[in-house]
């Protein structure tokens, strides 16, 4: 496994990977969740990059950025037992020199969920996207569904945008008990780890109200938000029951439904998301 | 020469191209500044592509779009003349489909000149060339320097998003009588042809001061305005001399300079410029 930092290392030895190449873009950190992307592409392609990079544009300023967890050490180490070819861990310097001024903007479905919470966020997002695949030019790339918003977000910068990449959208992957992984995860104290539960325990309450013919877009709103008032350490920021494809917020009778919602437990902000058809 | 329409068409052909692929973005009605286009990228690759397609997104509401003059049939006859292996033709709707809503955009260097003339221009410029690069895959792509900033702008992205191509920024060709070629010249009537002149013999007259040591910005714009002036068909819009590579405008002493205007002859918008060094 190869590990470089500046463009023109990645750019050369790239160009020794085999194509189809699959790549997995991280913030770091990795879990099992970032893990089951770079099993997806190893399955799908004959080489794997994943590259390693906070991304100071998607964050807020009065976000993370400074304390988001980081350990490249231990990142490498599992990416090397994946069997990972390529690793690009630029710098922000690399990312960002002096005098940079090109964004790239997807401008409606981020008005909706993450993207009304996090303003700029996810003009951060599809413009450290798109230099991330200009630089390493996958011919697959790999995300997960725990950002459920970001999946439509870049899907849809790369079908406007015609990219010549094929996305993967992987479900989101879970601890035993049900918390959906996320390196944010760390922040959590013992008690607000058992009470981050809520969140999924909102999402499966929900799915079974699904199950059973609920099809009231408010109803399966009203059953998370009654699930997650129960949990005295969560505070909801939002729940949303959106249409899968425009994000716009439902009311009234649906056949799909993307719930998804926000909740502070503690200061650690969790997102949690269900598809449901 | 294979002309295509959709986007699936497109990559399909492009495939059979041998690489690397020189590519030649243009807004048809061909003259002879894009044929000089062509023959670079003919010598340059072993392979060259053309885009036609009049952009709306960079079209003002009061600009002429409708307007603008069309003619695929002699296009591609010039196109086919000279070699080319491909042209890309598509519709509007082949590049804005329903529900489109991604964009690209170059912050500072767009603030200037026409940038500020003409609110987002290149912002519509900008995403219809990352969607054509992306679409197209080159790795060399032509510019004329008849559109300075636009050369700037182009440069700057490419930059900043990481794009894999190898841009060419090739001179002006100008009529025997020193017009800049422009498909826009086509508007002219008899009289403002011989007006539209005076765009190229302001820069001789700038050109001429440089190179007898005037190193004053602002006594380089003045002649060229002085020598505008004595035209009475022609009404300046702007007149600038700024630094080439951030386009910010210059006063007092410099040691090279991007002379640009735009003026109108009659009711024609003509642009042209030189640098000085």
């Amino acid at each position: 496994m190869k590990l470089v930092s500046t463009l023109e290392d990645l750019r050369q030895h790239r160009q020794a990977l085999a194509n189809p190449l699959g790549f997995v873009p991280t913030m770091g950190f990795l879990h099992e969740g970032h893990l089951s992307l770079v099993r997806a592409a190893k399955a799908a392609c004959p080489s794997v990059a994943v590259s390693i990079f906070v991304n100071p544009t998607q964050f807020g300023p009065t976000e993370d950025l400074a304390a988001y967890p980081r350990d490249l050490e231990h990142d490498l180490a599992l990416l090397e037992a994946e069997g990972v070819d390529l690793v690009w861990a630029p710098t922000p310097e690399v990312m960002y020199p002096a005098g940079y001024q090109t964004w790239v903007e997807v401008t409606d479905v981020t008005q909706f969920l993450e993207g009304k919470m996090r303003p700029g966020h996810f003009k951060g997002v599809t413009t450290v996207v798109a230099k991330l695949f200009n630089a390493v030019q996958p011919q697959h790339a790999f995300f997960g569904q725990k950002d459920a918003q970001q999946a439509v977000v870049i899907t849809r910068m790369v079908q406007d945008l015609n990219m010549p990449v094929e996305l993967h959208i992987c479900p989101i992957v879970r601890e035993p008990d049900g918390l959906a992984m996320s390196s944010r995860n760390t922040y959590l104290s013992p008690a607000e780890r058992q009470a981050a539960l809520v969140l999924s325990r909102s999402l499966q309450t929900a799915r079974a109200a699904f199950e059973q013919g609920q099809r009231n877009a408010d109803a399966l709103r009203q059953t998370v938000l009654s699930v997650l008032a129960a949990e005295p350490l969560a505070r909801v920021q939002y729940v949303s029951c959106a249409d899968p494809s425009t994000l716009a917020e439902q009311s009234g009778v649906i056949s799909q439904t993307l719930i998804s919602m926000a909740v502070y437990v503690g200061k650690t902000r969790l997102i949690d998301n269900i598809i449901l058809q």
